[in-house]
């Protein structure tokens, strides 16, 4: 038990990867070591690395899973930060303002005090609680160790065939993984279409892509059992309907965020799951405990509620905003408008903002256009082809969202909206924005601009 | 002479490319043949052309002239527009509400009466006034034909040295053609780096780059006179230090509002020779005359002042709004904010707002800030620096001015900053922007993002 306190004030921060540990540096970085000493706790093997980042690493695209370490441990201790690998947190006792942690390989426990406190402990993956789910040759791929595993199994696997469970951004990435390390891939979809962070309409533009690259896509399908071989290992995938032959399986169905440590002492949750916070990134009614990443919820700025978000963009923000704050400084987080931007093979998927079932669940009443146009000028070699779907407030005309899915070009686009989210634009104000044009580059009328002529004629005309 | 009015009000366009044929379009979406006549006035073979498509149909990334034709007399005519080709207007009669065209292969001349006026003329290239600018094998790159012209010169031509006067959009871009087709370039420039649009340091990077591509920059250079040989063509380009042999010369010096019709009848002009209208794209003080275009000054929102901006994407929403309101519906330009984006083979180059010289001409003081990043996530395969500039304001720092050079994925992403500028944010409300991240997009913190922080801190650390 370490109860000695020689130095200033001691940081301890839960979670060893993007916000936690881009909180520990940015604290570092506003006061040295005599004036905060700096403890964290990870329990795995890695930190600061890039989750996002293993398709890539799976599908070959990343030859060394060390490029994705942004930090090592080493660096971080070579900075002044008490980094504990291998080591688990397992109670928080906020009365007396200390953790409990466990060495993972000796299993010796001891309790480390703290005057200011982060947690960062990220987000499970959802397993499915089913038949088989842990046999080997399932993988999830949320971890650098789950990517090695699976790199692994693919290795030790003679058979070609793969069933990908969940078509969200995990799985057409890992669609596209196993495409690329030359699997037969079968996704296996709950939803009517794949990508259901986009509305049906422009996740039909996905599937309908999806299959043209050779994947075959299974949607309006429950996974019901995953059956083993005589060796135990997994030999397909069962849903209501039928079997889907499998030599190997990922699984990529979701993730929540973990906050069982923060639950059990009583910290503010919200209606999913995730630590609530305030603009500071400090726990609600908190003082000194501050949260960011995976296990938090963030504040939608179109919707105006909260929502869980796993994405490590925001992880890293989250983190600097904490540091900033535990430093000394004066940082904020505002929120999110629901930015995400995805590619399988060459096509990219990208929204931002609400989808139309996201906008009738808030109480807003919206017109949706949809346009077809072109990455560059339509003339221009490579020119290829992009829809983009916008959704307009019925009266005010103010942005609610914006999905583009089409090749080369399209996912970034999407930025464009975000940022015209973030400042309250109208579908009419965005008419005249002055983007980037020149032949290689865009139409004279961009996309997201064509599309916001559309919304702002429809706005009119219904009122 | 025509005086006959058996229909409607009639509007009568002055040039038939971008501007005037998007508002005639327009006008006549909104009101049939009935209500309103359209008659429209064009000097030349060809109507809504892209001018911006010249440069990458001479160097041979487009093979067909009449795929950057836009829409074709026949089919305006198709919509009941009157369109007049080869006739040129010589004379504004404001107060009768007329105006004078000659039939430029007759000499005939005829009134045409108007209630409604647009006046598109464009621009005109900038043609030094020199020995020898006239020669054969010197071109402009302004029209369609001068690009036929062009590219009629480079096949009757042997030799393989080309000269560019100017560094600028046109000359870079003609700089790649002809790289393209197989030339030896030289781009002779009178600015002390390529790409005044740029700060010099930016400029830098292009100069560079340039010159890795094997185009010979010469920076800081006049040109004096172009030297022709026995048979009357150009042999060598000769500025205030030597001479730069050429088989062919292609000017690209920037162009100047057409306004010589506007100017003797009398209407209002801008300090950089353009046309003034009102946010309705209206002719200031003249109710029934619009204008738009290259022809127009237009607002620029960062620095509150009139600008000339010859850009195809402007003209075309010049048309829209100006034919919206003569159609009788109600539409605005408010401004710009002074995106653009080019290219000069791979390298990508784009700016937004004020360059530091821009800032301190209008009175504003600014912390510059540069960065170096990459266009993907670090580990990601093609991931190519970025470099990016930003400028904010002193103070409030408010954005004022982003630049980009980079490779792919470089230029559009101007486009973030350019809605930020629009919607007056801040250096540090941009570091919290929501923008589209995975691996193969960007790193975890967008370049712009990276940009703004270091400009936010600037800012807070001058205070």
């Amino acid at each position: 038990m370490n109860m000695s306190r020689t130095r200033g004030e001691r940081l301890v921060v839960i979670g060893g990867d993007a916000a936690g540990m881009s909180a520990a540096s940015q604290a570092r970085r506003l006061k040295g070591p005599d004036e905060l000493e700096i403890v964290a706790f990870e329990r795995g093997n890695f930190t600061s690395y890039s989750a996002c980042g293993i398709p890539y690493w799976v599908g070959g695209d990343v030859t060394d899973r060390d490029r994705l370490i942004a930090r090592t441990p080493e660096e971080h201790r070579a900075r002044d930060i008490d980094l504990r690998l291998r080591t688990e947190v397992t109670e928080l006792d906020l009365a007396r303002q200390r953790v409990r942690a466990r060495d993972v390989d000796s299993g010796a426990e001891s309790w480390t005090p703290y005057d200011k406190l982060v947690i960062a402990t990220g987000a499970r993956p959802i397993r499915p609680d089913m038949p088989g789910a842990d046999a080997p040759g399932v993988h999830g791929v949320q971890t650098l160790d789950d990517g090695q595993e699976l790199l692994d199994s693919l290795a030790r696997t003679r058979g070609r065939r793969a069933v990908v469970v969940g078509a969200g951004y995990i799985g057409v990435e890992m669609a596209e993984a196993l495409i690329n390390r030359g699997y037969q891939v079968t996704v296996v979809n709950r939803g009517s279409e794949p990508m259901s962070t986009l509305d049906p309409d422009m996740g039909r533009l996905v599937h309908e892509a999806m299959e043209g690259l050779g994947i075959t896509m299974v949607n309006d399908a429950e996974v019901t059992k995953i059956l083993t071989g005589d060796d135990g290992r997994v030999r397909a995938v069962a849903t209501q309907d039928r079997e889907y032959p499998a030599d190997v399986v990922v699984l990529g169905i979701g993730v929540r965020p973990e906050t069982t440590l923060a639950q059990a002492a009583g910290l503010p949750l919200g209606t999913h799951g995730g630590l609530l916070t305030d603009r500071s990134m400090r726990v609600r009614g908190h003082e000194e405990i501050w949260a960011g990443g995976d296990c938090v919820e963030v504040l939608d700025l179109v919707s105006g509620q909260e929502r869980h978000i796993a994405l490590g963009t925001h992880a890293n923000k989250h983190g600097q905003v904490i540091g900033t704050n535990v430093g000394g400084g004066y940082a904020t987080f505002p929120g999110v408008v629901g930015t995400a931007v995805s590619k399988v093979c060459d096509l990219e998927i990208a929204r931002t903002g609400l989808r139309e079932k996201d906008a009738r669940r808030v109480g807003l009443r919206f017109e949706a256009v949809t346009i077809e146009s072109t990455s560059r000028a339509g003339y221009y070699p490579n020119a290829s082809p992009m829809t983009v779907k916008m959704l307009a407030e019925h009266r005010t005309g103010r942005l609610l969202g914006v999905q583009i899915v089409g090749r080369e070009g399209a996912g970034k686009r999407v930025d464009i909206a975000a940022v015209a989210l973030t400042a309250g634009m109208t579908a009419e104000q965005m008419t005249t924005l002055d983007l980037g044009y020149a032949p290689p580059f865009s139409p004279v009328w961009d996309p997201v601009l064509v599309a916001a002529r559309k919304a702002a004629a429809k706005v009119r005309s219904s009122l």
